[in-house]
């Protein structure tokens, strides 16, 4: 049997017979001609045969002729073909793939999520998603971090009881964790640098656009930092590297949208979050910034620093968690940041307290704490990090308004299926 | 301030007065001299002072002179030291940390984990996980693979009922994935190759030395192929690339812990499940292997082929999960392997069923399998796909007894903490 050649390297192969493998994109029956337009992981490429009953999404293998064509995608197409099914005839997906968008509502597309993501602009999302995951890990493999994993079983539900799944562990009580704070913070011990990309889970009692069940997170976290900027100095290298890595690995993904990558200035912005407040016209004493404020916050610092990306500092101790180091310059506030990122915040991150008895003054009972709070009585050095949502993120650079438009199977309040 | 030097660096600093930071892996107080060994992330410095009482363990910073020194740790030491304690004097583990090896019980290490695995032996055995995994990767994109995140929370408990854990979600009954299975082989539909590099978890009722409640799962699913030799050939180069990782960036772990890796041959050698039996000398009807059957067939793949690696192939149907594909030539048996390395299963693969009339015809009950099905109902190339597990690579790897000890944080029947 020939091998297979990809859709994209058809036009390379003008003259040859030659076979290709893929689902039915599109049928058009003329009055004597059938063109089939084949799709491969690759792109589409046109068959031309005198009629064909094959529905669309079924999966066939095509042996044929390559010949020039102006009309056809790609400059050429396939003639004289032997078309040999691959799968049973498929049954008509509820909407139609080969239209330039997907014209369906939400639920029904994430209903319909393993055949929805065959829609090549629905795909072209994950696409970036997976250019962005290699480009942090390479951007902390880089800065000689080591990548750990870490359980998603804990036994104490930590940051905050309220959003917490509990699990039936052998029969005792357990929880999904929320996060891997409390490891990757005890690894720093270990390796003074680690990070993770795995799922974490916050029963999020709310239905809105940018919060799910289950989310991928991007943690670090790093020791021998002075401050939160040494945190930050990282953080900016790592998305450096995603938007590099976007650009490099996804290019067909992004002409397909027609994604406008951001740049990364040298220096991201920075702006204290009590003057934040002023400038977005909030009273002094907030605690947290609004969605509103966020908007309103990445577009000054467009307009002033002809950046889209915003670090701000200095959030209020009252408002972040106990491990959250306070400012010994400002009392009250935290050597904390958010990034914001066309609008919304992207990551959360800050230094943490290192010193067995700051825990111990924090916690009111530190019993549940016992083996997270055993690597700060045995020594640990200043350290700070970070988590980013991978979804997010692809959210804001492809401007999908619902973080379920750039997550494969979500899982939210009501959906627990595909 | 000076910037920071690492302890491996320091013997090209001779003359220089430079800074350190890290551990106090070791005090050793002579008559008239005293010498901390500092531990940090690149290795060990030693540093020459009247005195000090800072204990074992502490983080502290050191500014001093680099000097030469025939009998330090590189042959360079650091004299005049300003040493600045970073933390508080860190209280003892309930272990040496500075000796040849780590002198304590399986489960006083588990339970004191976050300072246990900053012994250096310890450490080493994630470096190489670490290596390992970015070979994967790398290996897995280069043969255009795309990297998927899938959920953890599903609605049935699909392979298996008995060892998955129950879930409370939003007031429903859900349950923790044993595996990504059916997201992958939906994926295939969409990206035809995928991976993902996750937690699975399984209510293992059973205490034994190579199963845990979560583990690392190393998947891949790839589509349009003949049977399951193209998967095999697929592991082949994911293996060669794991090993070729560790080789190259795990270099200092391999010396500590005098590893030696194994060949990857460019052809793995294939037994018959039929055959694996007589060869071990078990009765023809058996179903399945037990571990004394892996142990002998390694030793048999190395006395006959010089492989530390054998595929056992042909598995009997009815000890395989229900969308497991037959062999057209041989009743009864599967077009599945496994893959045995140094006398244990370390993957589990073959080709899945495709058609969807076939999945019907498996299922009892489809209805609970529903948002799976609809994958196959639109079309699907034949497939198939692996499952490697990253603890159980690593433990053969460094030939670790225990599971338990190439796991950070282990979690099993009666472990859920630290």
């Amino acid at each position: 049997m020939i091998s297979r050649v990809l859709a994209a390297d058809v036009p390379a192969h003008i003259g040859a017979r030659i076979r290709v493998a893929g689902w039915v994109h599109r049928r058009r029956e003329l009055k004597s001609v059938t063109f089939l337009v084949i799709r491969d992981r690759s792109g589409l490429v046109q068959i031309v045969l005198p009629e064909s009953d094959v529905p669309e999404e079924t999966v066939v293998e095509v042996e044929g002729v390559v010949i020039a064509s102006v009309q056809a995608p790609g400059g050429a197409e396939i003639t004289e073909p032997v078309v040999t099914p691959l799968s049973e005839p498929a049954q008509a997906p509820p909407f139609d793939l080969y239209r330039p968008n997907l014209n369906a509502t939400l639920p029904t597309i994430l209903d319909n999520a393993p055949v929805a993501l065959r829609h090549p602009k629905a795909r072209a999302a994950f696409t970036i998603t997976a250019a962005s995951v290699a480009g942090y890990r390479a951007a902390l493999d880089e800065m000689s971090f080591t990548e750990i994993h870490t359980p998603k079983i804990v036994e104490t539900a930590t940051e905050s009881g309220a959003t917490v799944f509990g699990i039936d562990y052998f029969g005792r009580r357990a929880y999904l964790a929320q996060s891997p704070q409390f490891f990757k913070q005890s690894l720093v011990g270990v390796f003074e640098r680690v990070y993770e990309v795995g799922p974490v889970f916050r029963a999020e009692p709310h239905d809105t656009t940018r919060h799910l069940a289950q989310y991928t997170s991007l943690d670090a976290e790093l020791g021998f930092i002075t401050d939160h900027h040494d945190v930050m100095a990282v953080l900016r290298k790592a998305i450096a590297g995603m938007v590099g890595s976007v650009k490099t690995r996804a290019v067909k993904a992004l002409n397909l949208l027609e994604i406008r990558l951001p740049e990364v200035p040298e220096i991201i912005p920075e702006v204290h979050f009590t003057d934040a407040l002023e400038l977005v016209g909030a009273p002094a004493d907030e605690p947290d910034l609004a969605p509103a404020h966020e908007r309103a916050l990445s577009e000054w610092a467009m307009s002033e620093h002809g950046s889209e990306f915003l670090f701000v500092t200095g959030y209020p101790m009252r408002k972040r968690p106990f491990y959250t180091h306070p400012d010994p310059a400002r009392p009250g506030h935290s050597n904390s940041f958010d990034l914001l990122f066309r609008g919304v915040e992207l990551v959360t991150g800050g230094q943490r307290l290192h010193r067995y008895s700051d825990y111990l003054a924090v916690l009111q009972d530190p019993e549940p704490y016992r083996g997270y709070l055993d690597a700060f009585k045995h020594g640990m050095p200043p350290h700070g990090g970070f988590a980013l949502g991978l979804e997010r993120w692809t959210a804001r650079l492809v401007d999908a308004p619902n973080i379920r438009q750039t997550t494969l199977f979500p899982r939210d309040l009501t959906r627990l299926s595909p």
